[in-house]
């Protein structure tokens, strides 16, 4: 196969990543394990895997689950549009389900799936949909340079070991501890030798990566502090949360929609620009064109906010078909739906102008739209 | 000051609580110290501070703030109709706070307050909102015997010790450790003495009473396995989680409101009965006279569900008036208020019957108070 060309990884390594997805979900409480809970009608995994799939420097995203959540998976894949998604059947325990997946770049038995071996391998959950690109890119950097690498958050609560009795042994200082939390990274080399020195129990009952690159490689792995949003999605309430936080995060979204190709760069920049620290813009550049699966994905990620960019009178074909999309995934059920259209009048082109008969026909236009939630605004920008 | 005659606690200890609500909350990255967070438009540390007062065995809630929060502190003691509750000034960290707190049992120099010293203390913080009565009695029942206890809860990360170079120094081994969590409680004498003896240090730096009480008491403290839900709030994304539960327990409460003494008893008896597995019920034996303040009190807690047992034909009058305290409370504004009336028809008291004249009445009037978000219900109950 042959390596897939994208964006630069920070110091020009190969990257990839596994998500360990096998979980059980016992502490939530509920009978779905937790990376498969829906939050916005979206399983948690899925904001994972875009969180990795939007760093356009990782080249496979193997996803390691239980056997009996194979079909689940590739059903979420297909459904939200996952690109450079491997699906692995995972082992009994956090480890055994990381090694299988780090078998996927290295070994003939799988040779169906065989992938091609990266420098550098990011191990990340399943149930933490909020990494950043920053986070990721610093924690590859330093595993690149040490071999091993992993973010850490300060703890929240004092930790205290417990005598057998069940009474207190000792506190620990919390200065001196952190919580090892994910992404971590490492090089490919020195985890997958460690996986394969380590013994039954490391894989049985281990929990941390990082030592058995320690144990095994004597590969001492690099700390990287990390942002609050790092977080493990492990309570109810950390799901209650992760709505809240996806929720902001989408009404602070934007999808600029256009085919007009000097347009796009122009309002693109500007966008972002004016309302840089208020929203989160993402530029699309998509025709309005059915079964445009671009579109479908920004859709199914529910997105809440469209700007469509036009240079001609009005398209009302396509604002049409746009509605009927957004309708049809049932996002205008749970919030409204804002589409700006925004009209171009340069003069140098095919210059128009807007007369009653459109703006009678827009307005009835939106007052339809408005029944199923969707709301539609007009603008008209003339360019002098 | 005479000890206040209350439930009984468990062990018959009498048993008082500090809260520490001194905190800056620089985690949460905003200006208001967390506990004076709004959340369903309630400070944080009036949910803690009611979570004391429903436990009737608990004489005195100390609660503990910086100079500068004194007076919001009040304001929301008033606004809430807080009761048992004495503010105290705080010190720059929190040991020296909860040790401000203490004082009031004991010193003369706080002769102004000088409360009732307690055989058992209990710790809590402000920012743990939803501890229940169960975990309290076991806590403060493992303290009368052992000297010192405190709630625990596993580790949802592993936590490692980092070396000066930033690196990996080890890890721990999960299983052994735990997270110290709230509530603690004491015997007030082990506890004071603990910080009458320690040092500036440990004033300064430390962050566990239990460990305060091992090494200046040497009292063992026993390690009480405690729920999810005495998490603290640190982050942001704990706020949006405690505002969820807030809802969900919200929507999951009903206050029943009676004069008629032998009814209450009874509805009492078969609402939880029947509704058990769903429903949180709180029966208040109240009337609906003008200015009660324990029906003032449970509209501030932000109760939304409403049973009035009436024997009486119909209590307009009374009805009205729950009405007016509902729309002046701004709760009907966030979420539907339910109110439904229920008419007891007991043929050995005053019989009566409901004609078509009072229908229409109760009609008009449940339309009316739909405007304002009042939902008004009508059931007849006929006694054979």
């Amino acid at each position: 196969m042959e390596p897939r060309s994208r964006g630069a990884a920070p110091g020009g390594v190969s990257v990839s990543a596994v998500l360990p997805a096998g979980g059980s979900g016992e502490r939530l409480g509920g009978a779905t394990p937790k990376q498969f809970c829906a939050v916005q009608g979206r399983p948690l995994v899925s904001y994972a895997v875009r969180a990795m799939e939007r760093i356009s420097w990782i080249s496979d995203i193997v996803v390691v689950v239980s056997p009996e959540n194979i079909e689940t998976m590739k059903t979420i894949i297909e459904k939200y549009g996952h690109k450079r998604v491997t699906v692995v059947e995972g082992g009994i325990t956090r480890h055994r389900s990381i090694f299988n997946g780090l078998k996927v770049f290295a070994e003939n038995e799988f040779s169906s799936h065989l992938l091609q071996k990266p420098e550098v391998v990011i191990i990340h959950d399943a149930v933490r949909p909020f990494v950043e690109e920053d986070t990721v890119s610093k924690v590859v950097m330093a595993a690149k340079e040490h071999g091993a690498a992993g973010a850490i958050r300060p703890l929240v609560s004092t930790v205290i070991a417990s005598a057998a009795d069940g009474c207190l042994d000792h506190s620990l200082e919390r200065a001196r501890y952190r919580a090892s939390e994910m992404p971590q990274a490492f090089l490919f080399d020195v985890i997958y030798e460690a996986y394969q020195q380590c013994t039954d129990y490391d894989l049985d009952y281990g929990t941390e990566c990082l030592h058995l690159a320690l144990k095994y490689c004597k590969t001492n792995a690099k700390l990287v502090e990390g942002t609050p949003d790092l977080w493990k999605v492990t309570y109810k309430r950390d799901l209650y949360a992760a709505e809240s936080i996806i929720k902001d995060n989408l009404s602070q979204q934007v999808c600029v929609i256009t085919n007009v190709k000097e347009t796009l760069a122009q309002v693109g920049f500007l966008l972002p620009e004016s309302l840089k620290s208020q929203i989160k813009v993402e530029v699309t550049s998509i025709s309005l064109s059915k079964n445009d699966r671009c579109l479908q994905n920004i859709i199914s990620g529910q997105c809440y906010n469209f700007v469509c960019v036009n240079d001609k009178r009005w398209a009302i074909q396509e604002t049409q078909e746009l509605v009927d999309m957004l309708e049809k995934s049932n996002i205008p059920l749970l919030y409204p739906v804002v589409l700006i259209l925004v009209h171009l009048d340069i003069p140098e082109k095919n210059s128009f102008s807007i007369g009653m008969e459109d703006l009678t026909m827009i307005k009835k236009f939106a007052r339809e739209t408005k029944k199923k939630n969707i709301l539609v605004y007009g603008l008209l920008i003339q360019y002098k």
